[in-house]
Parts: structure tokens; sequence; C-alpha cells
């Protein structure tokens, strides 16, 4: 049993989802192991982790439109706006979903399903340098 | 050091909640590890993992009300809507849940709280076959 | 590779949250482990773990104004009312946070983000005894 940490680094253009599926698998390969856990982290409180359907990009879409009214940018009920209209939105849309995500890996594979990514969620309006976290644990 | 992985299979009936702490505990069991990590990943992205009160089953349909409110079927903001009017919905009440949830194992005992169950979330109207993958790392 | 367990137990004063990352350090040092997964579990199902933001106590607030928004106590819709207005309310809030949550811990330091701190949110209006299992694995 051993580990490995690794570090991506992500630039994000813009709010919306970025999908990292393809860089993390690449990286676990690189390790040589086989089977383990892997835990991604996201290392900010402005932007975070989903694993959502990949096939069909409707879906992040609409997922966007329900965090942008479930949580407006420029709420009144927000008194923390130093950083802008959209920062506040943002941690709150970070607290919803998910800063760590762990995920087995079995005889070189990563158990996502069928229609599973792992994304970075940009939830500032404008693109940021965001950085996750990678460990893996196993044989 | 050594791990152990499993696919535990869900017929779940319909929308709402399945318990799974028991074939949960039953498998770690016969691991024969007693010390440990255990993570529970859903490889799904309409169905979704939760731990909540297993005590009152009132709870479970609270927090259906609750979701059915706050993410409604056929709702206009949603333009996913090829599957039918409940998938966009699943994917988002999926989003503000969980995917995967690790719980530690001390001296046999996985370490929820005396309250606490974990659950398979069916957020699809019908019933779906669901796998979850089960990964305990441990001495 | 070797693993470390320990409890903490947190006297929340009342709905809102407390800081925990400085007594999770303390005992993450006390292991001697330098590089591995720390795991934090909470063992109940009205309070919830959270990483947010430690700058601007502003925004705890502004999360606190949000949840009280979108999930009111005493509201209609939830019948599980015995043990008063907020439980009901303070299971939702525990759905939409974080059970658990694991972080990498590499050369000492745990991997949190320069803003990010560790929090555990009491979602009772009346403070409680709460527990958080810590669980650690590594070298």
């Amino acid at each position: 049993m051993r580990q490995a940490q690794h570090r991506l680094l992500i630039e994000t253009p813009r709010r919306g989802l970025v999908e990292i599926t393809r860089p993390v698998l690449a990286w676990v390969e690189s390790t040589g192991l086989r089977d383990g856990l892997l835990t991604a982290f996201i290392r900010h409180t402005s932007a975070s982790l989903l694993i959502q359907e990949n096939a069909d990009a409707e879906v992040q879409r609409d997922l966007e439109r329900f965090l942008a009214r479930l949580v407006p940018d420029g709420d009144p009920l927000f008194r923390h706006a130093a950083e802008g209209s959209d920062d506040m939105p943002a941690h709150v849309r970070s607290v919803l979903t998910q800063t760590q995500i762990s995920i087995p890996l079995q005889r070189g594979a990563l158990l996502l399903g069928t229609w599973q990514g792992l994304y970075v969620y940009e939830h500032r309006l404008r693109g940021h340098r965001r950085e996750v976290a990678l460990h893996l644990l196993g044989d």
C-alpha cells in the first residue's frame, strides 16, 4: 500500500463547469497504482467540485440556470459584497455543492458511472486560477 | 493495511429513500477488517447518497416534500427534458445531496451516530437499478 | 502506512458555525503522520460539516441568512415537528451541506486553501454537544 499526491491547476474561463476527468485519469495512470481511493479536494471557497452528466451539455446549462435563480447575484440579503455582487453567491453555491469528492479505483479504472464526469464549478463570474489537490492511496 | 471492494446493487421502487445501512454493514463484516475508512460511491447522476435520521419516517417524507418544492418537476426553467419532466430535477437533487460518503470504522463498528442511517436517494419518479461502489481500507 | 482515530467533542452555543480547524490540526500533529488523508465525520443529522471562508465573519452571517430563508423554521410544509419548529429545517440544512469531509495531508500540512476553515454547523436553535469522528491514514 502506498500513496501519491498531485496538484491540478485549472484556469477557469468564466462562471460554469470545467471537466477535469481526463487530467485526473492521466495522473492516476502515471502513479502506477491500480486499486485504491482517489480524493480530489478544491482549495477554494468560491469554486467547488461536482460529479454530473457529461453527455448532454444542456444539463450543465440547466444546472447553472437553477443555481442562478436559487442564489441570485446581488441579492440584498447579502452584506458581504466587497468583492462584487457575485462573491457571496459563489460562497453559497460552493456550500451547496462539494469541496471534496473521493472515487474508488479498481483494476486501473476509476469507478465513475457511464455518464459521470468530474467537474470544477467556477462560481465567480470571471475566470480564476483554481487548484485541485489530488490524493491517491492504494496498490 | 489492506483494502477490499464490492458493488451493491439496489432496485429502487420509485422516487424516495432506500436505506442501505444493513447490507453495507454486512459486507464490511465479511471483509474481516476492523479499523479503517469505508467509502460509498453511487455511480449515477440522477440518484444520490444521503445520511439521515432513521427513526421517524416522517423526516424522509418532509425531506421529499422540501426537495419537490425546491426543484419542481416540469419547471419551464429546464430545457433538458428529453427523458421526462423529472429528469433534470433528478440531476439537480443529486448535485444538492451527495455522490460519495466516507465513514470511519473502529473496532468493527461503523461510526454512524445513534440516529444516522445511510440511504440511496432515488430522484427519478420510476424505480431504477442503482449501483453503489463500496471501498474499505484498513486493518 | 498506518492509521489513527479520534473523537472531537464540540459544545455548540447556538445555531451557527463553530470553527474546528485548530483542534483538528492539533490532533493531526499529535499523530506524527505527515502525509495522508484526514477524514472528519459528524455523527448527527441536525448538525453538519462545512468548509468556508474564515476571513470575513460576514460570510458566515450571510450564509445563515440564506439558509434561514431557504429552509424556514416552522414551515407548514414540514410535519415532523415534535422536537420543535427548527428540527426538520435542521435535517434539511444538514442534507444540503456535508456530513463528511476529507482533506489531504502533505508534509505535515493539511491542504486547506489560504481562506478555508473547517466548521461544524449547528442547525438547531439551541446549542448541543456534537461529536466529530476524525480518521487519518498515512505515513
